[in-house]
């Protein structure tokens, strides 16, 4: 179960100022009815992350229960679209020791970070270890810089079997995996072609190391298709949670100056959820000079960093909560505390983090800052697909508030291609002249 | 060494619309100078921190070596200036594997999450721990209440021993901790009176759990003294580097509409560093409706994921880059890979990271974003040292700009005084009232 509690976006709690008037909320009814059907017929195409939900999960479940009784390490080599979303799927519903009491143990080379691909190494047996490399295009310089030299140590060290230890999950037809995979019968999977990668979670992108570390997938996408459900029959504003979502945030943005979106969870299971909605809000709406920013915090933690600024710095916030409604475990507070101390006597640390939440959205509440609850009764994989989905048909369906395409992300390709001119790839002759006239260092301050 | 480079802040290089023009910096000098004097005269009170890398760290020193030969685990229980310092310097120095191939193994009881509590409770072992609690005020919820079930599991296992797995690190003089552990011969750590949480990194709060964990603290003062030194002798803005980066960021803000600040280490190890500039810059400028919303991000990873926002989304954004010049290790793509990648062929991950930096920034400048990049010649105690000082100071310094009190954070208090309310605590009635006037669920949706 989640719920969504908007009472503290509305101005009958913060005022006109900073909150939204119900019958504001509802002047979109008629362009809420239009975009609603255009979205169902856009499900082949734009809005394919639709149709994930009802996927046969048959082919990645035997494969990954293949790799689970091989091996005691698996490494995820992606970044962005390709992480992400495993990531997420791994340390919400996985736990904070996985890796020190379970196998296989788990690692995402995303970074090109020498000291993070050394710390991964060390750890790391490379005849007990499966690297799953993924890329949809399949020419990534992250993810092709870490797996080239993850390939030369495969095949140095394990000859004629190092395939065995590779899984590729790429574009079905293109891109250097997709032709390197074939010509060396390497296991593939494939990332659907109508998929983006910040929308990619709930296909083998995401479904394929979540089965590996044990995460029932099906359960994930039984949520999604609830979450599809009630999406695709409810066209009330109201009543449809992925349209509220989009909605708040939107006019919050746009007629209120909430420019920043703050997502602050209270579970630490959650913080890399976080990171998925980041990458999903920020590369989905943020063009054409628009766009909130999506900003990540974690109570109560950033209630002693970040809780000042946002009652008392500029007005430009709109947060969304998360809480955790039931744990799998939970500690008290014991009675026999000295005096001082001893109105904790008897709560447990669920009870004050939750108290501590209600605190900040009262204090918030007197500082007429907007803000979102979305509570789910427990961490599981039915939870978070309903999650997951609310937030990417969210998303797709603020591309049309802001008359934007959300599944693109044309800005990126610019320092992409700078890159490739540093590094002396063939055909980028123009961008190192470009760079050059570009790029000076005229100010600088040097201290030994 | 570390290297300021702000050619990219300037109008030459960004335009005047987005950049800042030299003569406007400058206009900036009697203000200065004014100013300049004035944190001389304030070290003794306020500006306290500038005082603290002359400090004597022989007992910390020693206490430290102890605490290094008697336990295998060392438990820091602090939440915001008293625990995120100390996470900056773990990270930053210690390496990403320390728990797994080092003794005392370091964790941080901040949050009050059963699922992080009950995380470390599953590795620790009671007998070999030493448990820091560390508060200023001595009476922080969220370390209190993880202390009160440690102070009970310390005493049910280790009986008359369980005082010696104790140390506190607290006011001199007040609180609750600094009684508790005279009435019980606990040993401590005095914080300085004039200094507050987030400035107290480089007083006991921060030094140590660094010494605890090997970390060279005398190079830290060191670095940190010489930042103090440039930034007491050089009253011209240009060759005082906490100046320069104030006066930046504040005309950013001001002038240019830069209310967010983004920091970007192209560095995983700098990933708490920025956690710790979070809560300096946030809990210290942002008041009277005034301040930048300090936002973290990673290079590569976030360019993958925040990049196009920052290019094309809204022009609210000034990005600080750090960049680290050489590292320990290293691993170059080898030759004989296939053809369709080889323009990665002899390049190494170190390499690539920094490529895809400068590739980012002159993708940034043709989009006239303003940034600036930190370069430190390589990770050590005496650059990270020479960090803090300089954002300290650049903090103060800014205070005077905004013309608030960079060293209070009264907007924290109303959430905590309803959370007090919300437990029960004596003379919080009215609290409670007040909150039942302020907090109502009335808008909500739930999906099953």
């Amino acid at each position: 179960m989640i719920r969504i509690d908007y009472t503290n976006v509305m101005a009958e709690t913060i005022g006109e100022r900073d909150g939204i008037l119900r019958e504001e909320l509802l002047s979109f009814r008629h362009f809420v009815v239009e975009t609603h059907s255009r979205i169902q017929k856009e499900k082949e195409r734009k809005f394919y992350f639709a149709k994930l939900p009802y996927q046969d999960t048959e082919y990645i479940k035997i494969v990954a229960q293949e790799i689970r009784e091989k091996f005691d390490y698996f490494v995820l080599i992606g970044i962005g679209g390709s992480s992400l979303g495993a990531q997420m799927l791994f340390e919400s519903l996985k736990g904070i020791n996985h890796n020190i009491f379970n196998r296989p143990k788990f690692f995402i080379m995303d970074n090109v970070d020498p000291d993070k691909f050394k710390a991964i190494m060390d750890i790391i047996e490379i005849e007990k270890t499966c690297f799953n490399v993924i890329s949809k295009s399949g020419s990534t310089v992250e993810t092709i810089a870490n797996f080239a030299i993850i390939l030369d140590v495969l095949r140095s060290e394990l000859s004629e079997r190092w395939n065995q230890h590779l899984i590729f999950t790429t574009d079905p037809e293109k891109g250097f995996l997709r032709k390197f995979g074939s010509e060396n019968n390497i296991k593939m999977l494939d990332i659907p072609s109508h998929v983006g990668g910040r929308f990619s979670v709930l296909s083998p992108v995401g479904l394929f190391p979540a089965a590996v570390l044990g995460i029932d997938i099906d359960q994930l996408l039984e949520g999604a298709k609830k979450m599809d459900l009630i999406c695709s029959i409810e066209e009330h504003i109201e009543h449809n949670p992925a349209y509220l979502i989009a909605l708040t945030h939107y006019i919050a943005n746009m007629r209120r100056g909430k420019t920043i979106s703050v997502m602050m969870p209270y579970s630490e299971k959650f913080s890399s959820f976080v990171d998925w909605y980041r990458q999903l809000w920020a590369e989905s709406l943020g063009k054409d000079g628009l766009g909130q920013t999506p900003v990540k915090a974690l109570g109560t933690v950033d209630q002693h960093s970040q809780i000042q600024l946002y009652r008392d710095g500029l007005r430009d916030k709109i947060i969304t909560f998360i809480q955790i409604e039931k744990r799998e475990s939970d500690f008290k507070i014991p009675e026999n505390i000295p005096e001082d101390i001893n109105y904790l006597s008897g709560h447990t640390l669920h009870e004050i983090l939750n108290k501590e939440l209600l605190g900040t959205k009262a204090a918030l509440i007197k500082s007429k800052v907007p803000n979102i609850t979305i509570s789910l009764d427990r961490i599981s994989p039915y939870n978070i697909g309903m999650l997951i989905y609310l937030y990417e048909m969210a998303t797709g369906f603020s591309g049309y508030l802001y008359k934007i395409n959300p599944f693109d992300q044309p800005a990126v390709e610019e320092g992409k291609n700078f890159t490739y001119a540093l590094m002396g790839r063939e055909g980028y002759k123009h961008k190192l002249e470009e760079f050059e006239e570009l790029y000076k260092e005229r100010y600088k301050i040097e201290i030994q």
